[in-house]
């Protein structure tokens, strides 16, 4: 996705999908009490994103945001970002290619994300369901999730990933531990697809009682 | 919240909002075979709380009742108030500050608090959704939920419930072993964000299969 | 519930309720790949109940057929009854209190059941949900289910539960191994209560990874 | 069932049947992120599946394309067949009584399947549900799911399961390690009573920790 030129979605029917993103992700049980945010690129340099602690499954129109690239309230909307925004603005930073983000707190994330936190990372590896993530054409291709260390300080956290996805191949999300997982796409449709690929993989691991 | 001088909630909007808690916790299996029960302060020291042994999927207004802060029925409700309302009343009698209480009996709840009924406590630590509890700041805080020995004398757990919170520092909630897990809030919209992510971490430390 | 002098519930009104009941469980997974039968109590010797072989999840009324004390097609209903009819009959005959028998095939029930068969009960003790049984006033009381090994001989499961409740204390329900769930109440909503108090527990037992 | 001379169903009417199937999977949790695919058969020698890549919770009559025996597309319409046509050709071919062929994704059917790709089946033994399959008159015959090593050269895939069924008696279903089930039936109703009955015999041997 180049941004430049483009005519980009109109704020309105972005905040209607990621509002319906949330409350699909609601009840999934995936953002318990008012946890998880998720966003969309608007333009270039700005971007829709969740308002900090409303309950994902009832969202309205009002608890949609609108910042810029460093994270700052723009335009006409009012209202909190969520305390989070500093991680979605790097990943919309580092890539244009990046249209949506999306940050849920499933069990199966909490869980695994705990086990391996000293391990650094998840290894998912064999399953077909990968191919659902973009590029990804066969099940041998073994998907990587790094976990970090959770952490109040968003800014550092931002700091991390940023430093580890630039000493890194690409990634399809990350783990925080005991917090939840981070996945990204092209757009919003894009980004449901690699959350339910991510999560599906997580939950058969955990089933599995072991990840590598 | 001050009660004093408060313009208080009338019976008819907070017997809606229970009757929308208890069937919320019904359909995540919370509350099977009319277990649970859920009250919130109308006044100062008139609480309305649901009625003994109905299906909490299903109820009507004429399922809820109004007790005083001795849990004995008042003004002009008819019906039997919950078994369990004198616990209830001791929350309320201890601090102006709980508008609510819910008590749900989860498999997570229920399978935890046996587990764990011999130390006498469940530490739930290192979660991030721990920040959705009224004062917690960051997921460096333990949560200690206290397990109780169950027993059908209400009023003397009530008591110990009462003894236990006079020596120890505040919780956000405790378990009845066998039995499920109370907590509360400043109003129903607080004690459900409650419930949500007590039960999350509940079912996160069940799948950990393990808990410090 | 005396039989004698009392005016019976019509056919379609106990139809609707057996067709509820059947949609319920199948809604929860315990009655998958028209697994599961469903009874009621019409008259002193009639009893309304599922026809053979129907998705449990969307009967008609034409799904439900009559039959006398002895499994026989009674009055104008047409269609096959439940192969396991002959296991509800030995209940309707042994006691004239129950009005409704249930039978579910829930992964708690199949998977206990075949852990359990061997020793040939599951005993669930300590849980406050066993209140919800008719008759069990406290937590403390142990509820046993008897394993019966499982076969395609009906009749001879039928004797087998009989000569085990004549020379028993009263059970609340029993399981059959591999197989699933029976159980029964003086109603059809004594009946739902009795399945969902019984499932819980079990689902519990499974959660704890052990049965006594 | 034997093609010749008789009336095939429309094309609408058979299309309306795989689209609620695909949506029936996915509300289960069968179908994540555009996975599965699914097809019935439309004449001797014309068979309607699901287009590949679509979210199998969401879709339309364009959604579902018509296929010969060899799997390439025939008559007016337009879309990429699900990648995995060969799989359902080969079967349509192998026995004309097939009417319907389904491919789940879910997480019992993929942990199990890893877990015995060694082994080389999962064997499904002293289940009363297995009596909804056809032809199984007793919980006491063992079903037998051989399990195929995944790969994404699907030709060589259907040779290998074409190969297994010439040297074996009849299966049921079959599964891809990492991958998902296939099963199939005399109609879309008969193949929905088969899936039903497989993944509620998958979850509970996974629940029992042990198969074969």
């Amino acid at each position: 996705m180049s941004v430049r030129g483009m005519s980009f979605a109109s704020f309105s029917s972005v905040a209607a999908g990621l509002i319906e993103l949330s409350r699909w992700c609601y009840e999934r049980g995936w953002t318990p009490a008012t946890s998880g945010n998720f966003s969309a690129r608007l333009s270039e340099d700005t971007f829709a994103i969740t308002a900090s602690g409303r309950p994902k499954g009832a969202l309205g129109q009002s608890d949609i945001v609108v910042v810029n690239a460093e994270g700052r309230l723009t335009g006409p909307s009012a209202g909190r970002p969520s305390a989070e925004t500093a991680l979605h603005c790097q990943l919309y930073r580092r890539s244009s290619a990046i249209g949506a983000v999306a940050h849920t707190h499933s069990r199966a994330a909490t869980v695994l994300s705990r086990r391996c936190a000293h391990e650094g990372y998840v290894t998912l590896a064999g399953y077909e369901v990968a191919k659902a993530l973009s590029g990804v054409a066969t099940h041998d291709r073994a998907v990587l999730l790094p976990v970090f260390v959770n952490t109040q300080d968003i800014q550092k956290l931002a700091e991390d990933v940023e430093a580890f996805m630039s000493a890194h191949p690409p990634v399809h999300g990350y783990l925080i531990a005991g917090h939840g997982l981070y996945t990204w796409g092209s757009d919003i449709a894009d980004t449901i697809q690699h959350i339910e690929a991510l999560e599906f993989m997580l939950d058969c691991a955990l089933l599995e009682g072991r990840i590598s």
